[in-house]
C-alpha cells in the first residue's frame, strides 16, 4: 500500500498524521509513505527525519494524493470551505472529519469521489479500539494544556507555600466535565498543588475524580441517565441545566480557575456558567472553555478568542492538542497506526469488514453510499 | 506615621506595594495609610478593599508624596529616566531601588531631597531578615512562572505518560543555576514530571537539587570560592567560564527546556549558554532565560524581547513576578510589613539604629548623604 500524508490546512493546525518512528514502521511492513514537503514542520518533525526512514518527501501536494492508496490526515476536511481535497476514486481517507458538523454537500462530495473515508471520531469505546481513539488521546493533551494556560495567566500561584514572607494559600481551581480532558486537567492541577474541585452530572465518575486527590462538587440533581452506554454525557433537559446553574452559583464564586469540558457528542454544549456567576468571581480569574467549539460551557464564550467579563478572562480554545504538536502529533500517529492495523489485517490487504464494530462505526462514506454510522445507531438522538 | 503607596509606574509593573491585609495591620497599630486611586488594580485589589480596612483612597498622586511618613514602592524609581518622585524632604522611602544600577545622578536628586531611602535588595542574608527578603521572595515566584511559561509553549508534554495510544516520554528540563528562583523551577518542573536537571557552580547546593527529585549536573569544574559569605554566587574569571560552556555543550543539546537563572548581584550574568550549543538542540525547545536583566545567560538573549534562534524560542523575562501580581504583592507587602517592624521599633517612630545589620545593609542615600553600603562593605568586587 502507499500511504500518502499530505500537509494540514486547517488554520493554526500543526499537528501532523504521521510521525518518522510510525512511518519507519510502516515502511518495515511493506508500505510505502509519501509525505508532502514540509508537512511535519510545524510538529517539528523534519523532511529529513522522514526521508532517513524510508519515505519519499514530495513537494507537490497533488502528486501526494494521486499516488496515496490511503491518506492520512489530522483535520482531514481541513480549512476546505470552498472544497474537498482531490481525493481518487476509491481511496481511503483516515483523519478527523468532523462526523457531527460535515454537511451534506461536503458528504455527496466524498460520496461522489467515491472514496472510503473514516471519522475517528466515531470510534466506539471498546477496548479493542483505545489504542485508536484519537478522540482521548488529543482530549487529554487539551486538558492538560487547558490547566497550565490558566495557571501561567492566573495572578497567583497555584501551589501552596510557606515561606518566610508567609503563608501563600493555594489556588482554587473548578473542573467542569470530568471526561479524558477533566480529569487530566484535575490531575494536572493537583500535580502543581492547587486546591482542585471536580464535578459531573455522571455520578461513577465522582471516584475518579476523588482518585486523583480532587473533591468531586455533588449537586442535588436528578442524574440517571446522564451518561449514555459508551460513558459519554447525553443531552439532558433544560430544567436539569437550569437547576445545574442554580446550584452552580455556589461553586463558581469561590473559584480562581475554571476549566469547563462538558461536550456532548453531536450536540451544543451545555450552557452551565452564566455571565452572572462570573461576575461573582474574582477579578483576575481565569476561565479555560475547552467546550467552545461547540458553543462553549459559559455565556461569554466565544468560540477560537479570549474575551473578559467583568476582570475574568475567558478562553475559548478551538484546538489545544495542537499547540503541543509534537506530542499530539505522536498519539495521533500512533492511533492511525493501530487503525491501519487493524484495517489492512494481516496479508497488507483494506479489509472492510463491517462485522468489525470499528470498521463499521467509524466509515462514514464508502463506495459512493453515505453511511453516516452515528445517525443510524440513534445513540445520539434525542 | 502616615505611610503613602503611589501607584507604579513603571512598564508592566503590576504589584503593588501594599496589599488591604498588611494595610489593616498598619492601621491596627495606629498609623495612617494613604493610596493612590487604582495603585491595586493591575494587581486585582481595588480602591474598596483598601477604604474598607480604613485607608484613604487619594485621586491625587503628589498628595501621596505631600502627606506620607513613609513611602512604599515596588520599583521605587519606576520609569523615572527623567527625574525622581517628589519626595519630600526627611521622608522615608522603602522599595526596589535598583541599587546595582542606579546612577550617580539618581543618587545625588535623592541625597538632595534628603529622603533616607531604603534598596530592599541589599538586606542582609541573616535568618531575622529571611521575612523581609524581597528578592527571594520574588525570585521564587520568578522561577515557577518561568517553568510555566516554558511548559506552556513546548510542543511536548512535561511528564512521562502511558497511555492505549503509547508512552509519552517526560519533557528534559535543564535548569542552571540553583538559587532560589532556580530551585523553584526546578521543584516546578519535577512536579509537572518532567525528567529535571539542575547544575549550579556552586556544589553546596547539590543536595537541594537532589532533594527536591532532580539530577545535579556537575561539571568537572574548580568552584573554589564560587559563592560569597551570603550564599550569593561570585563572579569567576573568564577562564572557569570558558570551561563551564565547554562542558556544558554535551548537557544543553539533550534538554528540551532550558531555564538560565545565573546571576550575581551587581555583576553581568555570565553567558553559559552559547549559540552554538542552542542550534544543537531540538527544534521547538524552548529557554527561559530569567537572567535576562543583566545581560542573561544564553547568547542570544535579549532583555524583554523573545527571540528565536535555530529553531529554539528564547525568552528574556524582565519581570515575571510581576505576571503573578496578586501573589507577588502579597509577599512583597508582606516583606515590607516586617521590614517596618523593625524600624519603627516598640515605640511606632522610625529608628536608624545603625548598629543593626538591616537598616545599616540596606539604607542607601541617608540625611543628604549617599551611603551605598554595598560598595563600601566591598563583598562584591573583584
Amino acid at each position: 500500500m502507499i500511504v500518502g500524508v499530505p500537509a494540514e490546512t486547517a488554520p493554526n493546525e500543526k499537528r501532523v498524521a504521521i510521525t518518522p518512528a510510525v512511518a519507519e514502521d510502516l515502511v518495515g511492513d511493506g508500505h510505502e509513505v509519501a509525505i508532502e514537503t514540509g508537512a511535519g514542520e510545524p510538529a517539528n518533525y523534519h523532511d529529513e527525519q522522514y526521508e532517513a526512514v524510508g519515505c519519499t518527501v514530495l513537494d507537490d501536494r497533488d502528486t501526494v494524493f494521486e499516488q496515496a492508496d490511503i491518506v492520512l490526515q489530522v483535520q482531514a476536511l481541513g480549512a476546505a470551505t470552498d472544497g474537498i481535497a482531490p481525493y481518487d476514486e476509491g481511496q481511503v481517507v483516515v483523519g478527523l472529519l468532523g462526523p457531527y458538523d460535515i454537511t451534506d454537500t461536503q458528504l455527496e462530495t466524498l460520496s461522489d469521489q467515491s472514496v472510503s473515508a473514516f471519522a475517528l471520531e466515531l470510534m466506539p469505546r471498546i477496548s479493542r479500539a483505545q489504542s485508536m481513539d484519537a478522540l482521548s488521546s488529543q482530549a487529554s493533551l487539551g486538558g492538560y494544556q487547558a490547566c497550565l494556560l490558566a495557571a501561567e495567566e492566573l495572578p497567583k500561584m497555584f501551589p501552596m507555600e510557606m515561606t518566610a514572607a508567609g503563608t501563600i494559600r493555594p489556588a482554587e481551581v473548578f473542573v467542569i466535565g470530568a471526561g479524558v480532558a477533566g480529569l487530566k486537567a484535575i490531575a494536572t492541577a493537583e500535580r502543581l498543588g492547587a486546591d482542585t474541585r471536580g464535578h459531573d452530572v455522571r455520578l461513577e465518575v465522582k471516584q475518579e475524580v476523588e482518585s486523583l486527590g480532587a473533591d468531586f462538587v455533588e449537586l442535588d440533581l436528578e442524574t440517571e441517565g446522564s451518561g449514555d452506554e459508551e460513558g459519554y454525557a447525553v443531552e439532558m433537559g433544560e430544567e436539569f441545566y437550569a437547576e445545574q446553574r442554580r446550584q452552580m452559583q455556589r461553586v463558581v464564586p469561590e473559584s480562581d480557575v475554571i476549566i469547563t469540558t462538558a461536550a456532548i457528542p453531536g450536540r451544543p454544549a451545555p450552557e452551565i456558567v452564566t455571565a452572572e456567576m462570573i461576575e461573582e468571581m474574582d477579578a483576575g480569574s481565569v476561565i479555560v472553555d475547552i467546550a467552545a467549539p461547540t458553543g462553549g460551557n459559559c455565556e461569554p464564550t466565544v468560540a477560537g478568542e479570549t474575551v473578559e467579563h467583568a476582570g475574568v478572562t475567558i478562553h475559548g480554545p478551538t484546538n489545544l492538542p495542537s499547540q503541543m504538536s509534537k506530542t499530539a502529533s505522536e498519539q495521533y500517529a500512533n492511533n492511525l497506526q493501530h487503525f491501519l492495523e487493524n484495517l489492512l489485517g494481516e496479508d497488507g490487504n483494506i479489509d472492510f469488514d463491517f462485522e468489525d464494530e470499528i470498521i463499521d462505526s467509524t466509515l462514514l462514506v464508502h463506495d459512493g453510499t453515505v453511511r453516516n454510522p452515528h445517525l443510524e445507531d440513534g445513540v445520539n438522538e434525542t
